[in-house]
């Protein structure tokens, strides 16, 4: 199996960090590679850099010219997630959904783990537009019964926080690979109908080759 | 006052049809400016290209020279409205969020009509994220108490619709214009804190140089 | 534009003191009215002079003789505000709706500054049924991105207040008014049907005659 | 035990019948008096109407001059319940309040069976502000659990419905007055504080000496 | 009127204690009698004690050869609640979902006092089940507007606690026993269809006979 | 690995079809061994079945003498999850728990295809306490974005179905599998508090021995 990971922040370090960890925690006989946003924050932690990283990782998958069984969007908070999903015949999983589906069957109230303080209303959102607003515990907060640590910056603190921490603590890139290893398996197939079906093809401007491609003929 | 029209649709005749109907709606003495974006979907009415909108939609508002006292992100569905409103000293009111907000005081339920399949279940989650889910009756349904027609292309059909259908119809470059207008007179403060503080100083890489310079130093 | 202002407080004092703050914050060119409720809660801030105040807003709209494109409700809290919609030709916004529909554009979570302990869970329930729950932080509470001072004793404070707060304030006098102007250029419609319906005619007994021909015609 | 019935309907006919059925169906050695509303809708089927009805109710509990250990607001949909508990210091109960009550615990989803094409939404949102949106069929619908027949108009017809309905039918006369019963024999003390405490004493201007004094001093 | 009282907790003195109180609080004439389960936890306190509850309710029931009017399941939390309804020809009534029911007409938001840290949960997704999510204020908790006494082991101490709590307090076996007097009054039928009909017949191993005999022949 | 297979239902033929279709789609070298439920329903289908499989499962899990890395509980519809994982060290997850968590991250609306009409009522209350509401289109219905295959009884069939549907299908065998492994993977460890701490020692009667012994020491 061979899983893509996708890194929208800018910065190729953050991109080391998570395929370094990504490896210590995929199934045996798992491929990994990854690529690295070609524009937009060096580290996504505003709205702004939100956005752009959207485009950032449609950009970068457009490009990647390998093969693979799935995508992991592998920036905590999962910008540009559904549209991935629009344009990506594989089954794409972001982090932050990810960690979401793993822990819910780990505790009952998730709390989320994770620096900068523009994510904290970010994350919110992002929940709630998951439909789990009533899994969440809060963001950086008390009263929790599983933990998730987000984004690379965290990645490989599990263990040594489980130590100290009084509830279950999960890794978002163990649960990201995990996850996209589970769901490759399953296979699920692309639909006629639905927001598993491809998106309609599209004109652009100004947008690099194999995006625009892309956008003409979604996989 | 002066209104500045931002239509990350990259199609200049829509930015056209949009500031046409705009200046029939505004109120006397407003003047309006208006922006195309530079890169991205033709039309926007996929999930890619929205993503791909919130990029080019802060990409043109830093690249505006002009001074405008509030902002029209002139997209139904307002790809990259809090993004803007992040960066954007000025009030920020996107198309569908300013529908929104005048169509709960005319209507109990509201009831949206645009065009493109795609756009159902953006706009569902665009509602829910709103906070506005239970005064949502559907998008293109029936049981509503008042109808936003949203979108340019619909633009200016208020009226004529008006006379065959049975609730209130509202436009939304008309309801844009307005609540802009309201907002811009009642002259919110940036916050300090909270969603209406400008965004922290962020380093970028392969950005236009006015959005680099843009997220350097929020307005 | 003429708009109307019901106060069904039944306290003259406040009738002028709201209509003076709406005159500062008027569109150039508004003109202004404004009546007084003839019974109930010289300062309506109980559920028992709320619920007589629904009565007595109608009874004085009922008893208004001049012309007004639309009506401001102007008691936050909004005693009477469906009931007036239903009765009335011209939009109706009340304090409290139109600040709300202003602030969820201003900032994500919205809280309400007002005096009176019993209007606490009176103004949750009336934002719960505005369908706005998600975008309340509180009533008086911290963690908001933005506040509405709410009611005719507060207003005008938001200048002053700005200055000590972290968050945009808006004067619910300031929102109502340039609500009302918005909701009124936009012209919608009566329905035939749904919300915007008017009331089907109804006998009753021991009214002031105005309001019995009111129930017997609705506008 | 002495029951009140409110009939904030201002047709004596009305209470005549409801105050029959309740004889029928309370507890042997119940004993049951009615008032109606001096003033509002003969019949109450629109928001105008409904508003009106708030403030009969409080004047007709104000006016009466006998005891009682409970009071029935009797008029499905309960205009003004809120505030009679404000002002009363007995148990108030409210026929739709009742309904629900007792019908959350025969079936899953309530549907409520009424006449008035106008009591639709106010049903809904009466229902909402009860917190009792998930347990809510639909109003006048199919998909239900169980039934309630709601008003007085309805009374007595749950007997012969039920031989031709699929679910359990509850008359919401019978439901009134068994749990204003039971409610009575709980005997819940007034509250200090929170929303079973009583109103604070409120200066009035024309209204009906008893609900003046009332006001003044809330039981 | 004759109510059958089901303890699942496995402690007999629970059984008596909950009989006693039941006895003070019912209706003149009302006959009382009660079963203990045959398994289980002593004191049901856990998940794993509350799932094996569920069964012994059922086969307390199975195994009863009395006649009654009504059945209250007298374990607060209300373990098999609808599995009991399901194979029960007479109302069932749980002491929780009594105690909610007759709690909400009472006051706002709701709170519940019991004793064991692991009901906290386990009460939060009852209410939630029961749809009654936005009544509850909390369980243990500030801010309510009533309080529920919750079990066996605090029966009979609503009354001294009422003159120490600043809102009004609820005993949950009088609310329970009340509350089932009032239903079995009413008298719903069994319905042909919806979540009060009865379940269909099924083949079982391993059960008492009696419990294996009302699967085949639920009444 | 090795995967502990709980069938609440008593029908061993069904753990058979259970285990055997585990085996096909489990990742190489995880190892599985199935128990049965010893006492309930033939099949799970009824409510009452419903309650007794949760303290069946409870039991089959005290009496298994082997080791595992996770529990799979086999029956869709998940009887006495939290229960298990109350008193089990090792994750545990449930059918309809995992195909949930594995479909939301392939499609926005999940729909679940399973047999008895008794199952859909219990199935939405199941997704209902899961927080996951939002994402459930319904059961056995259009408009879904993904279709879960639930139960043993329709194991193998999502491959054959996959091309008569026009949107992804995903087994819930494969799903409870494979989540398994990918959660036992994260090895997420017990809490000392929250909802993933062991229970209390519990003293019991009446139970198994191995039962008994589980209750007194919770693993």
């Amino acid at each position: 199996m061979r899983l893509l990971l996708i890194n929208p922040n800018t910065t190729p370090a953050i991109t080391d960090r998570v395929l370094k960890v990504a490896r210590e925690v995929a199934s045996p006989g798992v491929k990994l590679a990854a690529v690295t946003g070609r524009f937009g924050g060096r580290y996504v932690a505003t709205r702004a850099t939100y956005a752009i990283a959207g485009h950032a990782a449609l950009d970068a998958l457009a490009g990647y010219r390998g093969a693979y069984d799935a995508v992991v969007l592998a920036c905590f908070g999962d910008p540009g997630l559904l549209a991935l999903k629009e344009v990506c015949a594989r089954p794409v999983v972001g982090m932050a959904e990810a960690s979401l589906a793993a822990a819910i069957t780990v505790g009952r109230r998730v709390a989320i783990v994770t620096g900068g303080e523009a994510w904290v209303p970010m994350l919110h959102e992002f929940v709630a537009a998951q439909g789990l607003n009533d899994r969440l515990a809060a963001v950086v907060a008390n009263g929790a019964d599983v933990v998730v640590l987000g984004g690379a910056g965290l990645a490989g603190l599990a263990a040594p926080l489980a130590a100290r921490v009084s509830v279950p603590v999960l890794d978002s890139v163990g649960c990201a690979v995990r996850m996209a290893e589970a769901v490759a398996a399953l296979a699920p197939r692309r639909g006629a109908r639905g927001s598993a079906k491809a998106a309609e093809a599209t004109e652009s401007v100004g947008l690099s080759a194999p995006l625009r491609d892309l956008l003409r003929q979604p996989r």
